[in-house]
């Protein structure tokens, strides 16, 4: 296998998170977005989308999106698992999961990407150039509030997102309320049981990734 | 089980979709948003987020979003598979599912919500009310037609979008590609590889739904 990762990213760090929670050490190259090298050349003759994180597989497949690399590692690596156990534990791992890209990871995003001067014209990820929309950054910033009350919602009756168990849609809210800071907004001090939960992941191994 | 259906919107067609492969019958409530019942109180009692499609399991686990109900259905009823055998085909299930829904699903959605009279201030389904952003239409519509592009070359290359079966990522591209007639965008005439896959999805029964 072969993981293109890149250390300064919200995505690829999801990947990274679960590829460790696994206990698998995968060679690994740093693709610097810093420096656009997910639009050259060499990057794109692997995934035309120049998007990261990329897990090559053994069997030669190239699979991008997190979904994709979560779905071949949990079925090859089964153990330990971290997308659910029974049918009602994979539903409800896969819907935290879609609950916190779209209620999270979206707004920050667009935040980020339609205000920063770092992503002028590169408001969407991809090969594509699309303008800053300075109003999506101001939703953008009112549905992070919404996020935050969201997860105490569901933190305050659940240890983890999906359950008892950490999973996926712990990497991927974690990842995503971590990179909040770049819009400097971070978790309400009110939000005791958020607060709880992040700590406790934020003591994992694969979070010092 | 229970399922909350609304006959007019694409997310909750693909549900009824992937339901109809597994050849289940599931007692069915339809919630109409036309009359926006998502957000009155009896159906936020099941689905505080307000969104539609959602599943209510045998054990009483109430699954929203189209993912957590799939990973449910194709665990507990795995024939036909819709979301792979292999490690290698779920992954690109999941990853094809990820690209469509957003370089597809997303700039549709966007360009209907923020220009059409029946979403002022709708601008993103769920609870929380939102102004429509003009400028984000006129970037998804742009959008779009990448996304038309990107269905073309994966399906010149293989029958159906995560490999040679029929998918879960097929049923997503299906409906989303379907619903962008309230956008006034139709696969372009030249693009013959996703003309011929979309004929031949559009042939199957749960497409009739």
């Amino acid at each position: 296998m072969l993981f293109y990762d890149c250390s300064t990213a919200p995505n690829p760090r999801r990947a990274r998170m679960f590829i460790a929670e696994k206990g698998l050490q995968i060679e690994t190259r740093d693709i610097s977005i810093a420096k656009g090298e997910q639009l050259g050349d060499a990057f794109k003759a692997v995934n035309p989308n120049a998007t990261l994180p990329v897990l090559v597989t053994d069997e030669g497949t190239v699979l991008a999106e997190n979904l994709g690399i979560a779905a071949y590692l949990e079925t090859r690596f089964p153990a330990p698992p971290l997308m659910g156990r029974t049918p009602d534990e994979k539903g409800l791992v896969l819907m935290w999961n879609s609950i916190v890209e779209h209620q999270g990871g979206l707004p920050i995003a667009e935040t980020l990407r339609n205000t920063h001067p770092a992503f002028a014209n590169r408001a969407i990820p991809g090969p594509e150039n699309h303008a800053q929309i300075p109003e999506l950054a101001q939703r953008g910033a009112a549905r992070v509030g919404h996020f935050f009350d969201l997860l105490e919602t569901r933190l305050a009756e659940s240890p983890y997102l999906a359950g008892p168990e950490f999973t996926l849609a712990d990497i991927t809210a974690f990842v995503f309320v971590d990179f909040a800071r770049v819009i400097k907004r971070r978790i309400p001090q009110e939000n005791s049981a958020t607060l709880a939960w992040f700590e406790t992941v934020a003591a994992r191994a694969s979070a010092q990734l």
